[in-house]
């Protein structure tokens, strides 16, 4: 085997991050090799400056370069809705989609059991007490669509009631673009379900 | 939009890698975030170091650490085999197969006139001295199967015929583990014409 020790290097760090085989590794080491010094520069900065530059919103628990996050700070947004979602990266999906103008809650994950993950490794407290302050009318549970975001989200249906706040889940049905021949059929079964009256 | 500078940056910088769209380059920025804080200071280091530690081997132009590289100065290799490739990455193809004991000679691509690569642009001239030196006594073209590689190796089969040195292609065939109905017609017309006796 060769083995020249820069590039070794980069692949094998390179191997550790998600969805990244041995090919890729290698794919991505030889084009930094050849691209724009500058370019190469910035991602070697912008990796080592992230973790240092980024905190938790002390209010959302998003991941923010300062807290409160700029949501937060944002005047414009409509304070009486709150959405709840499991990771930063939902709230950022959510955002991307533009369609959701109110604030926003991360829990941190969802139940899972077997990674002993229960309601007080989430920052359910958290989001009671946010919601028992009183601002909030609407929380929008947007845990995601699976066994472990249905459990949250059911979870958090019994702890919030009480409290008298209005409860929403977001829409599951077919995803726009999709074939019908091609989904799955508990997709289909809910987009049925769930149609709307036109 | 929400914006938060630090993961922005490094999207933005992920997505100028091939094959990095803005999901890929989202999710891995989320998992960077939350990755040891030692494995990414590594990533980010051989990043930065990658081009200023890698040179060009003065003899067969592979990117090494220094040159000449490891294969051209391990003495157990087969000095009168000499294999052509266009890329470091497929010189690193064939090392991993293990099946190779020569050495090499990177041209630096395959003949592009759209892009203005012809025999001027790739190490041509360096091999022709390369193979009149001597040593060597067959010369491997393993440039890649497709219509550039083709030319590349027709124009080496021609340039080094004078020489007296013998020549060889590497074999073109069904990839193992391939299935004769969904490989290309191409493909598998090649695996028949290029049958070995049993």
């Amino acid at each position: 085997m060769r083995s020249s020790p820069p590039i070794d290097r980069l692949v094998a760090s390179l191997k550790r991050l998600p969805g990244i085989g041995e090919k890729s590794a290698t794919r991505l080491a030889f084009y930094m090799l050849g691209a724009p010094e500058a370019n190469v520069r910035e991602l070697a900065e912008a990796i080592s400056r992230l973790q240092q530059d980024i905190v938790l919103c002390q209010l959302c628990f998003d991941l923010t370069d300062h807290s409160p996050c700029e949501v937060c700070r944002d005047e414009r947004r409509d304070t009486k809705l709150l959405c709840v979602v499991e990771e930063p990266a939902d709230l950022s999906a959510i955002e991307k989609s533009g369609r959701y103008r109110g604030r926003y809650h991360v829990l941190g994950g969802a139940f899972a059991p077997i990674d002993g993950v229960g309601p007080d490794e989430l920052r359910i407290a958290e989001l009671e007490a946010r919601v028992k302050s009183g601002e909030i009318e609407e929380v929008v549970l947007a845990t995601n669509p699976n066994a472990e975001g249905d459990a949250t989200a059911h979870y958090l249906i019994e702890a919030l009631r009480p409290t008298g706040v209005k409860l929403s889940r977001i829409a599951f049905g077919m995803p726009l673009g999709g074939d019908l021949e091609y989904a799955d059929h508990v997709t289909v079964g809910m987009s049925v379900e769930n149609r709307r009256p036109l």
